[in-house]
């Protein structure tokens, strides 16, 4: 299955390319085709490499600039880092080093929180690479003052998640560890600062109370992008034209890949090609 | 903090090469120390790209070649895989491949718990990969064709461990989910095939009672490298010559590797060095 790189001379007729450590940001790439459906999308997982989440800020950022020259290779004309901790250390370094529109999950959470809460106390889970950035708290600071950030890093919740088990006595005794903390600090809005969180999403709604207002970064991020492409002039115009308007990259277990995103997609994920960063030069 | 190569004319002086995805390996490294003191160790933690126990064979393999090539460019006499998933997929490959002696931690495992079984049924637990492999039935079948293996893959003992939640009621709540089946299998013997597992063994040897005999391949791990230095007379004559005989190189995160092998190592680590294997040029 030899892919062959489409060069767009209307350059709103390339694709967006999208990347993540792994599969947690198909629920990014999910929002974006439901809302922006004419776009064609590039998507990488760094299968080889994964998680993120507990590694060091620098080697976040050499692994998404291999990334982002991979996907710039492939003619994409804007890039969503569609994970929290490429977001959290890589997104700032990346903006300045490449002239493409990055953007990433966290701005995008980060305003939709600001916007719900009433009381200004706001919540945050993520990895411990997410948690101890302070990101969020930076980004909501920004659009409010007055706002109480309490991070709380769940390391957990990922293996759990890809273990499937989610509605599932172990993991609500550990959602209870990591959060019962956090619902005495009072606060009304939880952002899920982490791709795979919405996947446990009705049982961390059950563990925080009705009261919590849940944001999922995702949706936010899909309407980003539209008013990014918007501005920029890069929106499509033409959908369908191309045979595989969706194209999925991995650097491993391409099948397993393939079997997950065929759960979580509105679509047949049949373009899935496992690619070994260090040979593609970049 | 630069540390040079030292070239050992004396083939028997030169250091043993030890590699791990992390941190797990150190408890293969204390072995080795403790049972051959006058040997020299280069350490290798893959900590960028942990865990291996998830990732493809294929993956794997290219990894573990990276290393070999830089530990023999450390000038070591013999390499020992003191991770059981690299140990699962690339030794085969790696002693086709490499000019010098290497061993894993799987057959010295398998050789003791085939020695101490009674009823020749023995469980394995270990990751998805090294359990995918079937590779210690593999050993297990050709040391006593009697013997039956049950394998078992606990994804979630790595990361509990590395929480630190090695005796609480959610480790043990998962201990019970992977291990009551392992139970009924009536084995008497269960090799802990993942150097994460010991930390986790009074907990792991409650959930399966005092008559399953638990076996660490750690240490004899570090016996089968006595047997094979002395064998190709590579045991190192000359205790305490170097200024320091153990090095230890990462690929991310040194300050929390050696937080880490402070606290499991019965020496003081100060010899930590973050390196970029792409920058190697293995």
């Amino acid at each position: 299955m030899k892919m062959n790189v489409i060069e767009h001379t209307d350059r709103r007729e390339a694709p967006v390319g999208v990347f993540d450590s792994g599969i947690g940001g198909l629920t990014v790439a999910r929002e974006i085709m439901r809302n922006l459906p004419s776009e064609k999308i590039v998507y990488f997982g760094d299968t080889a490499r994964l998680p993120y989440g507990n590694k060091s800020k620098e080697t976040i950022i050499r692994f998404s600039r291999q990334i982002v020259r991979f996907l710039m290779k492939q003619d994409v004309k804007a890039i969503v880092i569609a994970c929290n901790t490429a977001s959290a250390f890589a997104l700032d370094t990346l903006k300045k080093e490449f002239d493409i529109p990055i953007i990433g999950v966290i701005d995008a959470g980060a305003e939709v929180a600001a916007s719900v809460t009433k009381n200004h106390r706001i919540g945050v889970i993520g990895t411990v690479g997410t948690i101890g950035s302070g990101i969020h708290a930076d980004y909501l600071h920004r659009l409010d003052p007055r706002i109480e950030v309490v991070g709380k890093a769940c390391p957990l919740f990922v293996p759990l998640a890809e273990e499937g088990w989610l509605n599932d006595p172990v993991t609500e005794a550990v959602a209870h560890r990591y959060l019962d903390d956090l619902k005495k600090k009072d606060i009304d809005t939880l952002i899920l600062g982490c791709t795979h969180y919405p996947l446990l999403r009705s049982l961390i709604g059950n563990v925080m109370g009705s009261h919590v207002r849940l944001v999922n970064p995702a949706y936010e991020t899909a309407l980003e992008l539209r008013n990014l492409l918007t501005e920029q002039d890069l929106l499509s115009k033409t959908p369908g034209e191309e045979e595989f308007p969706y194209r999925f990259f991995v650097s491993d277990l391409a099948e397993e890949f393939k079997k997950f995103a065929n759960s979580i997609l509105p679509y047949d994920v049949e373009m899935t090609q496992k690619i070994n960063l260090e040979d593609e030069g970049v």
